[in-house]
């Protein structure tokens, strides 16, 4: 991290404002170089005779672009990011261009998905090959699935033996696998040696990794024996052999573990980094808090565009192509679910002509269905993603959310049954809608924990699909039994 | 944290599946204790003749007990937490009864709101008191809104001056300022001294506080001046003077600050504390990640719960009561706007009664719109949480988002018109549901961007309640628009 920035942020203490301040003036100055552009343009097509007044302007376009150039040189790799990514796809490429070259790895790390993707079909081979090979192996590995291939070998000849060694490591892992995320920044040290010789050895470093809040303490063959906590390494006296004040780890991470472990541990212990181990327990690599934090932020941020009907994170700016993609798949989804619910409809046509009252009412008893039965599926999916249901629970599970739904039936089916013999001055039609948004609230309920108790049974991740799913059987299941029962009792 | 836990833990490396193994041996031990409980009621009320049987079996409830105590001795407090979050309400206070009465505090931090509540109602005054003002005053702050206020009063009574003038402090803040999440454990050192003189002060600490990665530098008034990471203190020459060596730090947080900028500055800068400051610039406290990761993760499941429709988390083992209480509000919404949409559908009942394929097929309409309008809001609430929206971009969003449902109209409209041409053959009809598509697709389009974009202006949260909203403009807006083509049109 630069001084400067660091003396920067010192004299204004509101982060959040302050990028934004800074995105402001970088737009700002965008806005000023677009006219000067624009001038420019327009005195070029007029002819040379303003070649002065050009060359004029083309100084006012350097004092921008200058002053461009060094706000961003202030500022630390992450608001850069932000900045990026908050620009529309012409102006973060003019700034992107702006950026000092030997950021660009560290940049590109730091930006989403979509918005990397756009900076590097921006970039030649040469260019990403710099950029790239500067980077530690653990974010080089973050990077490859987005790098051409022809770079990803490039910066393969030209690592030392050992980065290549973690990099191919490192890409070996899934995305959901603690390997994904750890570093190689671990300090090791041995169990037989004095404090003071770890003190002598950990001087000889112009600063330790950052994140480094213990280091690990590993045997000849590289198995970790211990962690030595700096705290313990700063209140205990020197001549203490590291063995008598070293601690167990609080976890052992697996590299193949799934990296949700790792979140829950670091959330539940309070940890800052935690040792990763292989098979044979010997020390790969180390897993810090501020991974677990992106961790938890994409996970949060997935799930919420799962549930938005997004299949990823999408660029505000993209084209009107690539957002068409980005949604398609769950809008046809939701196409078949409604049609399914229209066919159910025209099976009960003859009774909606016959009281077309029915028509009207249906999508009530349809949506307090879906509702009720979100609410449920949200209430379990939180639980079943805390690990505090299990599937022998979900006999007491339905039989509660039965109580809750016949409650909320009997009020609101009540409340809309008044409401419907108020409108149509027909008592038994208030009787069948106070029976059918019983029924439909029951279904939702019984729905409501089997769906998500039977995606956890088969594996899947119940908080992707079940929304629609639930939707769907509220949906048709409303519309057959208001229909059915209508057709039975009032026919 | 026991060293007791941390070699257990050491064996066994997968931290989740161990915890969920723990609560089966406890689930297990639990149904072993209920069935004991059970004999000894049945005895007793066979008579006293089997008195000598009774005994037995009650001390075979004592060896439960025991082993439950034995285990629960074992555990992290984290870990306890979950478990009583796991455990229906009679299970876990009995289980509550059996944790040792010093840790009672800690746990209570620990656990969700729900849980707590249905903990500390099982607990009488002088027990409370006990528990809590054992603990650091930043957790007494957290708990106190589910104290009871004699409680309070008392542990007031009992804290010493300092502390007390700490929990004063930490209780004036809201939830979502920063002040409500900083501790006070914040290690201070003068710029004058030697790194020699920091080391020897620090070794008087019987171990540091928890996530200390570095000491304030403060001057004699208690501003601050700087910070000194250990990482830079154990690198450093114990002979340098602080001043020389301290660095600004990377943020100054002021207690009255939104958290959500502290969040946003851990993410960005990686760290791992941060001071927390006064208007005037005096050191009050810091910030630790895990308090962060609390916070986002916090965040994200409020998310979760609103747009699933709860007011708030909900134990699972909730009464019926409790769940009806939290979740009557968004029905409540849900009936008004499901009625508003059925009145709509009232104004053309003549139509449906003259072509009744129009109630149907008007379900497919109003969904889609519902459907793409979330779309649009889920991307745009995300984009408008990160800060890289600002009101000016609103006409640049619309345009594309207008493009995008003018394709999917196209694409997903003839599609079901063609459906609809060959369920009634009847070609008018499915030009209706062409045009009527396409117009509900840009209604939620240009509602899907103005919504956030409205509540974000009037300084309202767009994560709560966009989706109800845009879900009832489609769906009204949907029947409107195909109820009425067809009127128009068709009859």
């Amino acid at each position: 991290m630069p001084d400067n920035h660091l003396a920067h942020v010192a004299e204004r203490p509101e982060p959040r404002e302050r990028v934004q301040d800074t995105l402001a003036e970088v737009t700002a100055l965008l806005r000023r170089h677009r006219l000067v552009e624009g001038l420019i343009q327009e005195q070029r097509e007029h002819g040379p005779g303003h070649d002065a007044g050009a060359l004029e302007d083309s100084e006012v376009a350097r004092a921008t672009r200058d002053a461009l150039e060094a706000m961003l040189a202030r500022l630390h790799s992450a608001d850069i990011a932000y900045i990026l990514e908050a620009l529309p796809l012409d102006e973060r490429l003019y700034i992107w261009d702006l950026v000092k070259a030997e950021r660009d790895g560290e940049i590109l790390v730091e930006v989403s998905d979509a918005v990397r993707e756009s900076l590097i079909s921006s970039m030649d081979t040469d260019e990403l090959v710099a950029a790239t090979e500067a980077l530690p192996a653990d974010e080089i590995a973050a990077l490859a699935p987005d790098l051409p291939r022809e770079v990803m070998d490039d910066v393969f000849q030209h690592l030392p033996v050992e980065e290549r060694e973690q990099l191919r490591a490192a890409m070996s892992f899934d995305e959901d696998m603690v390997g994904a995320w750890m570093d190689f920044e671990d300090v090791q040290v041995r169990g037989d040696v004095t404090l003071e010789v770890v003190l002598r050895y950990l001087r000889r470093f112009e600063a330790l990794p950052t994140q480094t809040d213990q280091i690990f303490v590993v045997d000849r063959n590289e198995r970790l024996e211990g962690v030595l906590p700096l705290n313990r390494l700063i209140v205990s006296d020197p001549e203490t052999v590291v063995r008598d004040v070293m601690e167990p780890p609080v976890v052992k991470l697996l590299q193949h573990e799934n990296v949700e472990n790792a979140a829950s541990a670091f959330e539940r212990y309070d940890l800052v980094s935690a040792p990763v181990v292989d098979t044979n327990g010997r020390l790969v690599g180390r897993v810090t808090v501020d991974e677990v934090l992106d961790f938890v932020r994409e996970k949060s941020e997935d799930e919420m565009l799962a549930q938005g009907g997004l299949r990823g994170e999408e660029d505000v700016f993209a084209s009107v192509w690539k957002s068409f993609q980005n949604r398609w798949t769950w809008l046809a989804v939701n196409l078949v679910t409604a049609f399914i619910a229209s066919r159910v409809i025209g099976i009960f046509e003859g009774s909606i002509q016959r009281l077309v009252a029915l028509a009207a009412l249906m999508p009530i008893v349809a949506g307090i269905g879906g509702n009720s039965g979100n609410q449920t599926i949200t209430m379990i999916v939180r639980a079943v993603a805390l690990g505090q249901v299990t599937s022998e629970q979900s006999r007491q599970l339905i039989r509660k959310e039965l109580a809750v739904s016949l409650l909320n039936g009997l009020i609101w089916g009540g409340v809309m049954g008044v409401v419907a013999i108020m409108l149509y001055h027909q008592v038994s039609l208030g009787l069948v809608m106070v029976l059918a948004m019983t029924l439909n609230l029951l279904l939702a309920a019984l729905m409501g924990v089997l769906i998500p108790m039977t995606m956890m049974k088969l594996g899947h991740d119940p908080a992707v699909g079940s929304s629609v799913m639930i939707t769907a059987v509220t949906d048709s299941g409303g519309f057959f039994i208001f229909l059915g029962l209508a057709t039975l009792l009032l026919m």
